[in-house]
């Protein structure tokens, strides 16, 4: 399997962890939510995201669900495994088993205790050295983390440390740190690598104006973010926002505090990409209100896609 | 004037503070910006708010501003001024004031210390104290404050204190808690408060449906609130919707954190609302792109708006 | 083994994981380690601690550790596992194993999200449905966790799960909340559950006066803890305190945040405790600045001791 | 009066604000307080610091507090004032009032929000901007602010900002900064500027050792400071040691969260120094338990003074 680097561009879909209505691991849904992740169009496929469920699993459900995802890919798009962890030695035995997997890379979010310049420096001078050859992605995501890393210290990152290929940039929405870094990279400063974007899409045109390379988050319907990429790329921005602007007022309520991933869950099990769209506990369903909310938008949305061709 | 009570509704906007380009507290901007507010038929006014620009005012410049904007709105509407502090006798001094100026009533958001549930209830059992027969708002904004005020201390802080008339809901976008505030108050366990809502307006259609009487927040389009809770209040949800969605494109953007203000005050002055869009300092002024991103969404927006009709 | 209850009294040690100087887990002086508590007097062990070196240990590293414990403890004190984690698989399965390998109890620290009482009180309600019979130890370390747990929560826990027979009291420095705890079993209202106090012993002689049964925290002196215990329970508290007072100085420095347990490994390998004072990665080495400091606290503490008796 | 500089050492109390029983500011209370600290020794006085109760006041009792001290203190000590604000405006506002009416300095705590290094030395600049002339106390303090100040950006903001003539090291307790501060004027790359510290004096003996120039924190026995800062000065560190352990089993419990400045104010009341412990709401009194563990702790600090000369 090709190793992830600096040239990925596209949509790397946050996988969801699909599990059955009585809590178990669902693994014949895996199969049909990589087959649903392909056929709309993604460059890539995450899994055990910060968000989500992945703290959920037990060490072996997280290997037999990266093994069934691998398996299903087949090489065919890049798998990245996200491994943050507040050990190096637990970050590394699972970043050493899915590579040696097939995984493409790894990701790594900074524990929520660094402040300083140097702290954040210093704690990925660490995760590199851990990770070995295996090159990982710099999850940026402050609104989670709490922590902020300001361009001068991802630029240093990338000087450095040159198994960094790729920054989920997920800084709410930080427009002008994408701008910074690709600035620093224009001029030749630093290297130039991948940027994906997180945070549920809302800001994805955007983004891709500024020199993203494309999107690296859950979204229920994952053509929203390829159709805004490749008609960014191609020159059309006027286009991805028409595309974008048609999926907002779903988009802006999938990406709710709290309620989000179920919301997500349910379109997607709706959608026929998972069998349930069971949280494992502690977790909720989604109330008869939230159902009919829903319910509402994916109809406007529906409507509006037909209108607009 | 008329006290604030638990009836009111529609949209209480949420008053920037203009400055003059060189930082000045901008007067005459102010009463530009009241009649503005009152063209696109705003309820209700509220100033120095918990975001924004109020804790840079002198406590003569924040005096001179409730003043100012009292003295526009001649009662026409209530004013609602925001007079959280870490300190009881300084809220009370500014509430004593500004209630004296003829301002309907006080706003009140938790300090950020606050956790358990009776920590909560006590300090508005101070507040209640503090603030004698004025009408408060309680600000119920988790994202900024860090308190999470659960339904049940919200009734009980109901049940005792009655001065409490409204609850400004800001829990992103928390609408279960809504609808918990609205079932306790139909099977009579409460009184049933005025719940106007924040976070830009980026629920509002949603909000509506659960039991808000409206919207008490800063857009720079106070018209698409005012037409949401229109079409709401008529039983027209799907009308609210189009409404909203015209606008959401450009809301989204607008309630970016760390430039979103700039953003508002970009478009307020753009608009004729106010002279200029500077922010006191600290607070810097949009770049090139940020310009050029507001633009292409406001084009936009208006092209989608004429389609519509 | 029997299992932990609400009678539990006396020194509870949070063991350090021992490391050899290049970072591997100290088997041999996990043995040693064990000998020297035991010969201090402690009643319980608790390994794998919400701070400290735990997380820094593979899934692996962690079972092992814990069988080498228990396997040298052999019975002859109760050995409580922390197994505080994101998910309740995780912390379910850890739980099974260490109980099947003989510890008498878990303990779970809240995760850092939690704020309303009934958001905590639900937390640990899934919690005990998750460990089955085992009984558990809630840890209350607000300083750490950022959760505030009302004494009132704490009895609800109490007195809905049966498993729950001890807290752990480190609300810095909290004496009220003992009081509070006390008062409430004394009236019969809750259970009266067993209370050890951490904070590194820094209030050990009040909390003991507030109707704390002992104290479950590292500190490199163990002998220290035990006999405030001792003196106070003979209702000696002068003595008492003339132990603790003895002590203080040097408890105060290795509480410091940040380089306290690299001072407590230290001198529990000056004491022969552990083989290396070395901590994994990250965590670094003290200065010689440090050392000297803790030096002269030690010499200090020797002379006190001698003049005192 | 003499303006406040780099050569400031000794012990800059951090006064209480006096108030009546029925919590009024008690001005006759803060003469007797200011001769209280002068007679035991104080080089300086500092009023309205972060803590305390300096948020309670209106901002003319917190002007009337700060003239009332500077009168009585008559210009033989120097009078820095804690100016911290949310706003740049305000915070001008009081430091030029301060300033004119005889304070020696100002201090400037970060606001919570800054994170990066950039971020928080681009606070400073605007502060500096903002004061003009006046001397600043920097106020490093993380446990309360959140805001963390690597040794490198303290030393940026000293080289760049010639008004910053002192750091108020609250770091908790944080002795390899001062280390670092100091071995960086020390090797000629920044000026020297003063460094007094906080936290209640808890770590005094050890921070002068390091490089201090003193204290800068409240303690209801300023005797213990000046004593420790005396010994220390003339090389005597045991004697420096000796004092400092006499009273420290009473300044643990004063340094208290929550209850501690009652405590302090229990104390200062009890020997003459203030006519009521007092807090102004909200905030409690001592209840019936702590008052005897107080006084149990004082008794045995009297016991241990005199046995020890």
């Amino acid at each position: 399997m090709a190793l992830l680097n600096e040239s990925a561009t596209g949509v790397f879909i946050i996988a969801v962890t699909p599990f059955t209505e009585n809590g178990d691991l669902d693994l014949a849904s895996t199969d049909r939510m990589v087959d649903f992740y392909l056929e709309r169009g993604v460059t890539g496929i995450t899994v055990l995201g910060v968000m989500g469920e992945a703290p959920k699993l037990t060490a072996e459900e997280s290997r037999s669900f990266v093994r069934r995802v691998l398996a299903r890919v087949g090489g065919r798009i890049p798998t990245v495994v996200g491994v943050s962890s507040p050990g190096l030695a637990p970050m590394r035995e699972l970043a050493n088993a899915v590579m040696d997997d097939g995984a493409a890379g790894v990701m790594v979010a900074p524990p929520g205790h660094l402040r300083t310049d140097d702290q954040i420096f210093g704690y990925y001078v660490s995760v590199a050295e851990a990770l070995g050859d295996a090159p990982f992605v710099l999850q940026d995501y402050p609104l989670t983390t709490n922590v902020q890393i300001a361009p001068a210290v991802l630029n240093r990152i990338i000087k450095d440390l040159s198994t960094c290929v790729m920054v989920k940039h997920e800084d709410w929405p930080g427009l002008a740190k994408i701008s910074a870094l690709r600035a620093a990279s224009d001029k030749g400063e630093v290297r130039r690598v991948s940027i994906l974007t997180g945070n549920g899409g809302l800001f994805l045109p955007e983004e891709m104006g500024r020199g993203a390379d494309g999107a690296m988050t859950g979204f229920a319907f994952p053509e929203m973010m390829v159709g805004v990429v490749e008609a960014y790329t191609r020159g059309d921005a006027e286009r991805a926002h028409d595309v974008f602007d048609a999926y907002l007022p779903y988009a802006r309520y999938e990406q709710q505090p709290g309620i989000g991933l179920a919301v997500r869950k349910h379109v997607l099990a709706k959608r026929g990409a998972i069998g349930s769209a069971a949280l494992r506990k502690p977790g909720g369903a989604l109330s008869a209100a939230e159902i009919a909310e829903v319910e509402r938008l994916l109809a406007r949305q529906e409507k509006r896609l037909k209108e607009f061709g």
